[in-house]
C-alpha cells in the first residue's frame, strides 16, 4: 500500500451517512442485537436453536420497538420505517430471530393491520405485537410458490352458521415453508379463495386459529414439520393443511372484500385484478426489510474478513522484513474493495426505498403511483440486494481461507442462514420479471408506441393493473437524450456525468429494443405471442437489472453529493471512489455492450480495467475505515479471527523467532549454504576461464 | 419448446463419451454409493455423524479398490487413474466420506506411499490402504495455510538417541483443520523443517504415532477439535501441537532427504527449493481427485434441478390449457444449460488429467516436463472446477426455489459440503497465481525475451525451478498466429476455429502484455519490483483464468471431434451445441476485451446474445437426455422433488378439477363476470354513441 492512498477519515462522518436520519432506533438495534443470550450455539439441536429463538423474540418485543407503526388509536406512532431498520440489525446476532420476527411483527400482525377492521385490530393486533399470540403468515402453497394468485385452499361461505369453511383439496394446495407454523403459531392469516353463493372473488386473507391451549392442533387442521433446512434452524417451518375448518365470518380480513351476513360480496374495489394486486401491496414491508437485513449481513461479513485481511500475513516478498497482509495483496484488494463498493450503493438505495416507504404508509404520500413505485423498487432491490448479499458474505468466507470455514467465525452460518432470501418473499427472479414488465407497461402508455392494452395479454395482470410511473425508473428516457452527447466522449472515465450516460443509455436502448421486439407480438396468435414474449425474457430480466443498478448508481451519487468538500474533503474524496468504483464495475461487466454499441470508445474501454485496480488499492488504504463506520464492536461480530487472534499469534511468533536469534541456537539455512556455494563455484568457473 | 430442436439422442453413448475408459470404475463408485446406511441423517449429533463416516470407510476400504495404486509387490496394479474415479462417486451420497477417504487414502497412504521406503510401505502402507491404521496428513498449520514453505514445526536429529524430536514452537504452527485429527487418527504424517548439525533443511515428512491403543494422545502430543464447520461434519478435523515429541530415525519419510545414524543429512536433489517443490508434487493426486469430485457433485445438482424444472409448472400462460414447466422458460434455460455445458467441458479437461496423472505416476511418462505440465493443470482446473461447482449447485438450489432450501432435497447440503473445496488442497487465488507464475516463467525461457533469473526474483522458487513446458498451455503463442487471420471475422460466431482463435488470442495477448508490463522489473530495486509485481497481480491471475478456459474449451472441442457425425449425427449436433454454448460464455464474458482489442467486430458481438439465446433453448429440449447421460439413478439423487414427487401432486390437483368439474360443483369466477359486465358495458356505450 502507498502511504499518499491514505485519506484522513471521520468515521463518525460516514457512520452518519450510511445510517442517515434512522440512526436512533439502529444504535438501537446494534445494542439489542450485541447482547448476550441471543446467539445459537451450533451444538443445539433443532429444538433447542427454536425455542431459543422463541425466548428471543419475547425479548425483542419486550422492547417495545413493534409498536411504533401502530395507528395512535393502539399506542402507536403511525410511523413504518424506524422499527424495520432497529429489526434489521438482529441480522447481525441471529438471522433466524430476524426472520421469526420478520413473520410474527411484519407478516402476521401486518396483515392484521393493513388487511383488518378495528374490530379486529382490538382482538388481535396488540396481542400480536407484543408476541402474547404467536401467529403464522400462510400464503405460500408447494403447489405455487411466487404466484400467489394460484392459491387453491379454499374458503367457502356457510349463511347457516355464518361461518366461512377452510378447505386445503389437494396435497399441492399445503401451506408450505410457514414460519411458526411447526411450533409455536396459535394463530394464523390464512391466504384462500373466498367462495360465496357459488362466486369465486379470488383470493383473501382470514385469521385462524390453529392450535388449543396446551399447543396441540385444532380439530381439523394438520400440521407437519419442515424439518431441516440449509439455514434458519430456530424459524419453525411447516406445514398446514385444513379438512373443513370452520371460522366465524368476522375472521375475515374484510379491508378489500367483505361478505354479509346473508352471504353477499362486496369490495371498494371493483376489478378482482386490481383488488388482489392492491391486498399483495400492502405486504410490501416484508420485501422493504429484507433489502436492509440483507445489507446488514452483508456489512458484518465484509467488517471481518477486511478485519483478518488487515491483520493476517502471508507469503514473505524478496527481501521484505516480514510477509505482506493480506489486504496489501491487488487481488484481495480487487476480491473485497468492489463489495464495500456494492454495500454504499445499497445502502444509499436502501435509504430512499424506506423514505418511501414511510411515506406511503403512514398516508403522507398514498397515491397509487407512489405505490406502484414502491413496490417496483422494493420488488428490484430486494432480488439484487439478497443476491449480492450472498456473492459478498461468500467473498469473505474465502477470503478467510480455511479459517472463514470454521463455524466459530461466523461467516459460513451467515451464508447458509442468508441463502433463502433469494427465494423467499418473491423468488429474485420472479420479481426481476415483475420489474421488468411494469418498465415494459410504463414504457408502452408513455411512448404511446405500443397498444398498452395489447401489452397487458403478455406482461401479465399484475403489470396492466398498475401503469404509470410519476418518476425515477421509468422515466429515464426523457433525460437521456440530454446526458449522452458526443461530448461524452472526451470526459474522463471517473466522470460522473459519463457513469451515468453509460448506465442510463444501457438500462433506455435494452428497453426500447425489447419493446420492439415484442411489437409484432399484437398481431399474433396468443400461442406465437406467448412464444414470443419468452423468446425475450432474458432481455426482460436483464433490462429490469440494468434499472435497477442505475437506480442504485443515482442514489449513491447523491449521497456523494450530499457531502460538501469544504466541510470534509476526506470523506467526500472517499465517497467519490467508492462512487467510481461502483459505476467503473457495472460499465465493465457490460463493456461489450457499451462499445457494440456505439457508447464506450475501444481507448476508453481499455481506461477502465486500470483505473478499476487504482481505485481498489486506494480504497484499501481506508478499507479499515470503511469497515469501522458500520458501526459494529466485537460484541457483533462475535469472531475471533477479526478481533485479535491473528495479530496476537503472530506476536508469539515474532517474539519466539526474535528470542531464538538472541540466544544463538538458530539453525542455519541450507538455502543460503546453497547459495554460497552455486555463487563460489561461479566465481571459480569465471576465474579458470579467465585462466 | 419448439418440437424440431429436440434430438433423438442415444442416452449410453453420452455416458461413454463422459465416463470414458473409467466407465468400469465409476460404476463399481455408483453401485457403492447407491447402497445403504452412507447417508448422514440431518438428525444426528457431530459425534454420529462423525462415527458413522469412519465405519462407512471400513466398508470403502473392503471393496480393495484403494490398493490399485500399490506397486505390484504389494499387491497392487500400479495403477493410479481408477481408484480415483471409484472414489469421485462416493460425492454424490457423502462428500464427507469421500474427503474423509480422501485423507486417509490418498493423503495419509499416499504420503507414506511416494515419499517413503520399502521398509516403511511393508510397516505401513497395507494398514494405511486396508483401514487397520488411521492417519493425519499433518501439514497445514494455522499460521501459514496454503504457503507450505513456512511451516514451523521443527524435527531436529538427536544423534545420541538417533531420533527426531518433533515440536511446536508456538500458537501458530499447531497442525490446523487436519482430517481425522480430532477422533481417530492413531498415526500423522507430520511436515516438519528438519534440523541436523544445526543446519534447517527445509519442509521434510515423517511418521509420528499420535494415539495409544485407547485412543489417547500420546505424551507431548496436545489435540484440538475443530468442532462444527460450514460442511462436511462427518469429517473430524483438529488441531496437533507436539511438545518435543520423539521419533525413530528410521520415521523420516526418506525418498527426497535422509539423516545418516550420526546426522549427516543427504538427498537426491540438491537444491533445497527444487527438493521441496518434487516432494510437494507428489502430492497431486488430492487436488486431481478434488476436481473430479466436484465436477461429479456438480452433475448430481444439476441431475436433480433439470428434473425439477421438467416437472414443475408455475404461472399459467393465456389462454394455455396447462401451466408452464419451468424448464420452458428462456430464462430458466438460461439459468441451466450453460451449467450443462461447463460440466462437460470440465469432465473432458478432467478425463486428460486423469490419463496425464496416471501416465506420470505409473512410469510411463515420468518426466520433469510432465510433472510441471500436470501440476500446473491440476492447479488451475482444481481452482476453475471447484468454483464452478459451487456455482452450479447454488443455481439449482435457487432454481428449486423453497423446495431447493429443505434439507430433503440434498442441494443445500451439498452446496455446505463443497464450500470447503474451494480453500483447501490448496486456496483457489493462490492456485491460480501459481499457473500464471508457471506461464510467465514459461513465457520468459521461450521468447528470449525476458531475463529468466530476473523473472524469478518476483514470480517465486517454485515456478523458476519447474520452466520448460512441453505443450498445451503455454505453447500456444505458436499456433495463435495461424488461428487468427483476417478471413476469421468472415466466420459464422458458431464456427470452432472462430471460437478457439477468439479464446486463444486473449490467452497470448493477456500474457504478452503482462510479461511487458513486467519487464522494467528487472532495473528496479526490490521493493519497486515488488510493487510493479502487485500492480499486475490480478492481470496474472486473468492470465491463468485465459489459458485454463482455453484448455477446457480445447478438451471439449476434441471430445466433440472424437464422435463421428456418420455414426453418431444426433450426439454429434448435441455436443457441438454444447460446445459451442461454452464457448459462446466465455466469449460473452469477455466481449469488451475481445471488442475493444480488434478481434471482434461489433456486428459479430451482437450475435452472440441471440445465438445463447437459441442454444440454450435447443439444449433445453434435450436437458432430460443430457442429465440421464450423468448416470444416476434416485438411488444417488435421493431426493424426492427430483423423482416423482412434483407429478404425483400434479395429478392429484388435475384430478381433483376434473372431477369438481364433472360434478357441476364448479364455482364461477368473478373475473370472467367482470370481464363479461365491461364488455356488456363497452358494447351498450358503442349502442349509444351510434344513437
Amino acid at each position: 500500500m502507498r502511504s499518499k492512498d491514505r485519506l484522513t477519515l471521520d468515521v463518525e462522518v460516514l457512520s452518519a451517512l450510511l445510517d442517515g436520519t434512522r440512526a436512533e432506533s439502529r444504535a438501537a438495534g446494534r445494542a439489542f442485537a450485541g447482547g448476550d443470550g441471543l446467539l445459537l450455539e451450533d451444538s443445539w439441536t433443532l429444538e433447542e436453536k427454536r425455542e431459543a429463538t422463541r425466548e428471543s423474540l419475547q425479548k425483542l418485543v419486550e422492547t417495545g420497538i413493534a409498536r411504533t407503526p401502530l395507528p395512535e388509536r393502539l399506542g402507536g406512532e403511525n410511523q413504518h420505517d424506524q422499527h424495520i431498520t432497529m429489526f434489521e440489525e438482529i441480522v447481525t446476532v441471529s438471522p433466524s430471530l430476524q426472520i421469526k420476527a420478520g413473520v410474527q411483527i411484519g407478516l402476521f400482525a401486518g396483515a392484521i393491520q393493513h388487511l383488518g377492521n378495528e374490530e379486529q385490530h382490538d382482538a388481535w393486533l396488540l396481542d400480536a405485537i407484543e408476541g402474547r399470540l404467536l401467529g403464522s403468515f400462510a400464503m405460500t402453497e408447494i403447489g405455487h410458490g411466487s404466484d400467489v394468485a394460484a392459491v387453491a385452499t379454499t374458503a367457502e361461505y356457510d349463511p347457516e352458521t355464518q361461518e366461512f369453511v377452510i378447505n386445503t383439496p389437494f396435497r399441492a394446495a399445503y401451506k408450505e415453508y410457514i414460519g411458526n407454523a411447526a411450533c409455536h403459531a396459535q394463530a394464523a392469516v390464512v391466504f384462500a379463495r373466498l367462495i360465496t353463493a357459488g362466486v369465486d372473488h379470488g383470493v383473501h386473507a382470514l385469521f385462524v386459529p390453529v392450535r388449543d391451549e396446551s399447543g396441540n392442533p385444532l380439530p381439523g387442521i394438520s400440521i407437519e414439520d419442515d424439518g431441516y433446512k440449509g439455514g434458519l434452524p430456530g424459524v419453525d417451518n411447516g406445514r398446514f393443511a385444513f379438512d373443513h375448518v370452520r371460522v366465524p365470518r368476522t375472521n375475515l380480513l374484510d379491508r378489500y372484500g367483505s361478505v354479509s351476513e346473508d352471504g353477499e360480496y362486496s369490495s371498494p374495489i371493483e376489478s378482482p385484478g386490481r383488488r388482489f394486486f392492491t391486498m399483495l401491496g400492502t405486504l410490501v414491508q416484508g420485501r422493504v426489510s429484507l433489502v436492509g437485513a440483507s445489507n446488514t449481513a452483508a456489512k458484518l461479513a465484509a467488517d471481518i474478513a477486511v478485519r483478518y485481511a488487515r491483520a493476517r500475513r502471508q507469503f514473505q516478498s524478496p527481501d521484505a522484513a516480514e510477509e505482506s497482509t493480506l489486504l496489501s495483496y491487488r487481488r484481495h484488494q480487487r476480491r473485497l474493495m468492489p463489495k464495500l463498493a456494492q454495500i454504499w450503493a445499497n445502502q444509499a438505495a436502501y435509504e430512499r426505498l424506506l423514505d418511501q416507504f414511510d411515506a406511503v404508509f403512514s398516508g403522507r404520500d398514498d397515491t397509487e403511483e407512489a405505490r406502484a413505485e414502491l413496490e417496483t423498487l422494493a420488488a428490484g432491490l430486494k432480488a439484487t440486494t439478497t443476491w449480492e448479499a450472498l456473492d459478498i458474505i461468500q467473498e469473505a468466507r474465502e477470503a478467510c481461507g480455511g479459517a472463514g470455514f470454521m463455524a466459530e467465525n461466523r461467516l459460513v452460518g451467515l451464508r447458509h442462514d442468508l441463502d433463502v432470501y433469494a427465494t423467499f418473499e418473491g423468488d429474485n427472479t420472479v420479481l426481476l420479471q415483475l420489474v421488468g414488465k411494469r418498465l415494459l407497461t410504463d414504457y408502452a402508455s408513455e411512448m404511446r408506441d405500443l397498444d398498452v392494452g395489447g401489452i397487458a395479454r403478455y406482461v401479465g395482470s399484475y403489470a396492466a393493473e398498475r401503469t404509470l410511473f410519476r418518476s425515477g425508473i421509468a422515466n429515464v428516457s426523457s433525460t437521456i437524450g440530454d446526458l449522452f452527447t458526443p461530448a461524452m466522449n472526451e470526459k474522463r472515465i471517473r466522470s460522473g456525468r459519463l457513469q451515468e450516460a453509460l448506465l442510463a443509455s444501457r438500462a433506455e436502448v435494452t428497453l426500447t429494443e425489447l419493446a420492439a421486439n415484442l411489437r409484432p407480438a399484437n398481431k399474433m396468435s396468443s400461442t406465437d405471442a406467448a412464444e414470443l414474449f419468452n423468446d425475450h425474457q432474458n432481455d426482460l430480466i436483464e433490462t429490469a437489472r440494468a434499472f435497477i443498478e442505475l437506480h442504485k448508481w443515482r442514489a449513491l451519487n447523491d449521497l456523494m453529493h450530499s457531502v460538501d468538500p469544504k466541510d470534509n474533503p476526506a470523506e467526500a474524496k472517499f465517497l467519490r471512489r467508492i462512487r467510481d468504483l461502483y459505476g467503473l464495475e457495472l460499465i465493465s461487466a457490460h463493456a461489450g455492450w457499451h462499445i457494440a454499441n456505439g457508447r464506450l470508445s475501444m481507448n476508453r474501454a481499455r481506461q477502465i480495467e486500470p483505473t478499476i485496480n487504482r481505485l481498489v488499492r486506494k480504497l484499501a488504504a481506508n478499507a479499515g475505515d470503511a469497515v469501522a463506520a458500520f458501526g459494529y464492536g466485537p460484541e457483533h461480530r462475535r469472531c475471533p479471527i477479526a478481533d485479535g487472534a491473528e495479530e496476537q499469534r503472530q506476536q508469539e511468533t515474532r517474539d519466539y523467532y526474535a528470542e531464538l536469534k538472541r540466544s544463538g541456537n538458530m539453525p542455519q539455512d541450507e538455502k543460503d549454504i546453497y547459495r554460497r556455494k552455486q555463487q563460489r563455484e561461479a566465481q571459480l568457473k569465471e576465474k579458470s576461464a579467465e585462466r
